[in-house]
């Protein structure tokens, strides 16, 4: 009902702010009058980055990755290890591997994984791409940084099959127990699979 | 991290996301995300809808509403019973009673709550213009519609003692049980309090 009293404009900054993930029709409303409230400090600064970000941003044609220049950072790192092509299924996974500095390679950026109930195929994601990527004679291996969901390890699956007559060492992320994990809290499989692939102390 | 892989720029957008109420590290770098990925949908309009806001949103001189027009639409609405005046701490506050459409007088925004723990004085709060609205001919009733927390009650105590020579009738919201709520949940206070201002059948 803000619309009848604050206008139509608020009310659509409201409805836009509520498609956020996170966010609420509630705290979509919250946040509205926080923006509102810190003009200067918040809302003009975050109205010139979406604006820089909409003129700037663009998909990475090699890997996927989403940067202000293409090819991205990553792919044009000469740094990085050349062998190693890391598959993941999202932009998201990508900074999260990043972030943890898992690994010094390049990526794959699927765009999704495999879901048949959703009607997601091959021809959806960016498998065409990754099969050509992985059969260049400087990769030696491809890791497939995959959910370890029913989805994720179809896709697994799938990509694996596609890259037998590569040149290229398949192999994806070990299961186990969580750094700081309890065993109490975990499931069955994990413990299992921790328990099959244990290490030498 | 996504400074490295995805520009300062994402960094930038990312960090001013998680300013937001609602929205943490985590969650902002979902939301900048969404919005890269859905920049037709969400992240243009969302741009243009608070540019609009930003060029448009006043604070109304007389009630403290917030409006694309100074007076508001609750002032200046004539159909709206110009007799009552509803106080409330916060824009927030006016447009939930408003979604309720729990009255339909003018209302008073004051800004905040006095709180001599956080350093909030009456001087921090619109009370003067309140005082001076409170002893306009039309007004006859001041509904304190403050929260029924210590810093609300004070505020209303306060605005109650400096209203004393206005020629209104100055009133607050009942207590009582929550609209769906169950007496097994509720404290001692507001069931006392229910029991007390207890109505006929």
């Amino acid at each position: 009902m803000p619309a009848a009293v604050a206008g139509p404009e608020i009310e659509k900054l409201i409805q836009l702010l509520a498609r956020l993930p996170g966010l609420g029709p509630r705290s979509a409303r919250r946040a509205a009058l926080f923006l509102i409230k810190k003009r200067e400090q918040v809302m003009t600064p975050l109205t010139t980055a979406l604006q820089t970000a909409l003129e700037k941003i663009v998909v990475c044609k090699i890997c996927g990755n989403i940067d202000t220049q293409d090819p991205c950072t990553v792919c044009t790192d000469t740094r990085r290890d050349q062998s190693i092509l890391v598959v993941v299924a999202d932009v998201a996974d990508l900074w999260a591997l990043e972030r943890a500095h898992a690994v010094n390679g390049r990526y794959h950026v699927l765009g999704g994984t495999l879901s048949p109930l959703d009607g997601v195929g091959p021809q959806d994601l960016s498998i065409e791409a990754l099969v050509k990527r992985a059969h260049e004679p400087e990769v030696k291996e491809v890791i497939l940084a995959l959910n370890a969901t029913v989805d994720g390890q179809t896709t697994a699956h799938y990509i694996t099959e596609l890259l037998t007559d590569a040149n290229v060492k398949v192999t994806r992320l070990a299961h186990g127990v969580p750094v700081g994990g309890e065993l109490d809290y975990l499931d069955e499989g994990t413990l299992s699979a921790a328990m099959k692939q244990r290490t030498l102390f």
